[in-house]
């Protein structure tokens, strides 16, 4: 199984690309400082769909476990770094999922195009 | 290159989990109604941060190119399914990104300590 970590931030308009690329590469840096990280990638928005609301870059982190997580979260270098982005982040929004490749099974008549 | 397009999505109080279930089932279904899905794959949030602002699943497809998301993006089973859960969904968040690895050069001094 495995554990996505999905952060999405916004930026102040008053702050740089050097700014922003800084933040970037210090949340890219946590890969090697904290354990447990098996993958780190981002990417600036290019959606056209105008639905980011605020966020313009994505941040995705897969972990194998809970407990990989769970010890990145309270790690004393993502800590740190959670603390020196709040001046430059205007909008964070972070979701942690279980990857999923099948639809879950519908019971019942559910499944029917009535329903829901 | 790949280009990842994360949804996230929030449903009303008022559904059931068999109405959420058909909401996925349904968009796991685009991956083989619509072409150039890459891959398709899907989450409940179970993040501790509390930052999900009303945003409970996670869906993250990739294409191989803009082309292919472009395609996606107008094709009328998709059309159909983004028209179909607009009763059912409270939150939608959307963001497109190409996968990046690395963190971006950082020139000048920017990446001194006192920067940003």
């Amino acid at each position: 199984m495995k554990l996505r970590h999905v952060v999405l931030f916004g930026f102040g308009k008053a702050h740089s690309s050097a700014a922003i690329a800084e933040v970037i590469r210090r949340f890219a840096e946590l890969k090697a400082l904290v354990p447990g990280i098996d993958d780190f990638e981002w990417g600036e928005n290019s959606s056209p769909e105008g639905l980011d609301h605020g966020h313009s870059h994505v941040f995705l982190l897969t972990f194998a476990n809970a407990r990989a997580r769970d010890a990145y979260l309270v790690h004393p270098d993502h800590a740190a770094f959670a603390n020196w982005i709040q001046p430059f982040v205007s909008a964070v929004t972070v979701l942690d999922y279980w990857v999923e490749s099948e639809a879950p099974v519908v019971s019942g008549d559910a499944s029917s195009s009535s329903v829901p």
